[in-house]
């Protein structure tokens, strides 16, 4: 193998594949990026095993050929090069790397030992925007449940259903419903699991992506594909494992009606929770008391050791006058996620679920579970 | 106590003295911040037993008292009130915090628990321009030696003569040595050596002042000490203990003469050995191989497990050609403290120490010494 590549190019590449790679001692090749060719372009992948990533990028290839490479070290050694053209060969298992005043060999490893990663050829895909998609992955993809106790909720849901996707996530105290409209509807109803990191990779390595991306599914893998511009080759395949298993039937726990509905300004809402949430217990616990005759919510914690807090905001209240306790770190995940300047809030019974959303976006809800009252 | 001051100014003042706050279990009270008030200044103090900080701020004060308040909580709690006036306020050993939508106790401690921070009244004291002692201490603070097991080199010395104060720290391996030249000279010589970690806080405190600092010192301490704008009263006092013993007579290891001077682009001088460096083996070698009729210096780096490095830089040389290896880390420390675009390397015998200095600045110098050939 032998290829001319831009210093810039090749950085920003292996930026990319160095995110997934496996920290598995018994198996030292998932440390590495297969740098491999074809027609002209240079191939990069590099897998966890339960995540893989192919990248193309068109260069000039002198001579066709593969090998593996340490993609930390190979990552960390290219960003120090001089903004220039470099030329990478291999010869004897081992990577050449030379520029205008540089000579290096690399050793690396025998390519065919690297794992083989599942292809998706002449399958159905659903195609979706990439920005909507990523940017609504972004609503959802931390409240997933962190244990493993209940595989199925430690992951994200997406369901296609005619011309909508649903992406939803839930650790069992709250849970995030994102809707995506698509372009083009889905003839049959679709649903898969993906586990929380491959999703955050996902997100995080699509969305600066313009392109739409298409999805491809098996009952056990999915893969991302994002194609060249004006082309049919890809540009990048992101493929991930599913979760197996049924997702609850969370539509369930998303309450139908409510008691109270305020509408609060977003950022002093959240301020004033992360106020409160200095004073708040070893619970977390901060309640909220909507008071219809002032037009205001009072939001009040304490703790005897630290002292206590009690701050209020205005706000335009819709029915009954009431007192509810929530854990702080679920209300300010909630809003984080949230982004427009007005939230409205649905309160519902003492112990029952209540919803936050954006004033203006009806494709967004936040789900969260109060502290029971004792 | 009770006062009125602005959330920005309290704020700024927290965030500095929170910086040094002491992680000592059996002395709780050294969490806290002591607030205090001198006719009409709010007057912040913290310390950590061997570094102490006492600010002063200008602001309404209702009526006098102290109290002492857990200082990362309280900066914590400051930084998300509104930007808007607040009130302070003691009352039986709690603070009452009010401004227009909130108001909170924070339960205190009890002020006269609060350590003593010595006094320097009425002692001699030395001038120092504070912008340029600050930028001195950057180009040193980092090579004083992390071992204890030679307090005196674990410090920083500073050393005033004449017009000139030097401020010099190695470890051994390596020595850093700034001079600054007074406005005013020292009417007899003094020196002293102050631990690493106050230095460091002295520099980040004091860096972005533009006043003069006062220095007073005792035998065991030493106080840094800038005015308020047109007036006698102080701005801000950090004190710290000094290290007791003698330095070492560090100029006998400063070499007078050199074998060969080679002068080089900064920038590439250091992403080389960056580079060079990934490729080094386990005592971090690097090779520097003079060659005076290429007028080049290659850089040299292997391992057997990664592979090896080859690169080179053109350079001024002046002298034999010889081959010296370093530490790549000593060397990059070293360039790092040095911010001109060229730098004169004075390379003697290959035992013998080396000279690292800028081009067009007689006033730093880094002395390193090479590795040892095998």
């Amino acid at each position: 193998m032998k290829i001319e590549i831009l210093k810039e190019n090749l950085k920003n590449a292996l930026n990319i594949v160095e995110r997934i790679v496996g920290k598995n001692l018994s198996l030292p090749i998932l440390d590495n990026v297969l740098i491999d060719t074809e027609d002209n372009y240079l191939v990069l992948s590099s897998t966890d095993l339960e995540t893989a990533i192919k990248l193309w990028v068109l260069t000039k290839i002198v001579k066709k050929g593969k090998i593996a490479i340490p993609v930390k070290f190979l990552s960390s050694f290219v960003s120090l090069l001089p903004n220039e053209k470099i030329t990478l060969e291999e010869k004897k298992q081992g990577l050449y790397v030379e520029c205008s005043n540089l000579k290096t060999q690399i050793q690396g490893f025998n390519p065919e030992e690297f794992p083989i990663i599942p292809e998706f050829k002449n399958l159905e895909f659903i195609e979706v925007d990439i920005k909507k998609l990523c940017q609504g992955l972004s609503q959802v993809v931390d409240i997933a449940s962190v244990s493993q106790s209940r595989p199925e909720i430690s992951g994200i849901y997406f369901l296609f259903s005619k011309n909508i996707l649903k992406i939803v996530a839930t650790d069992s105290f709250r849970l995030a419903e994102k809707t995506i409209v698509l372009e083009k509807a889905v003839i049959k109803e679709m649903s898969f699991i993906i586990p929380q990191k491959p999703a955050k990779e996902i997100m995080n390595i699509l969305m600066e992506k313009e392109e739409n991306a298409k999805i491809y599914f098996s009952p056990s893998q999915i893969m991302f594909e994002v194609l060249m511009k004006e082309s049919e080759r890809p540009q990048i395949q992101i493929t991930s494992r599913l979760i197996e298993g049924e997702y609850p039937n969370y539509q369930d726990i998303i309450p139908k009606e409510f008691k109270t509905k305020v509408v609060l300004k977003r950022d002093e809402f959240l301020n004033q929770i992360k106020t409160a949430s200095l004073f708040s217990g070893k619970i977390n616990e901060v309640k909220f008391i909507v008071n219809s005759k002032n037009n205001e919510v009072e939001i009040f914690a304490q703790s005897p050791d630290i002292g206590e807090n009690r701050s209020s905001l205005q706000a335009k209240i819709q029915g009954e006058d009431l007192e509810v306790s929530f854990n702080h770190k679920y209300l300010i995940d909630g809003l984080n996620n949230i982004k427009s300047s007005e939230v409205i809030f649905e309160l519902s019974e003492k112990e029952g679920p209540c919803v936050l959303k954006p004033v203006g976006d009806v494709n967004y809800l936040y789900v969260v579970m109060p502290i029971k009252s004792t």
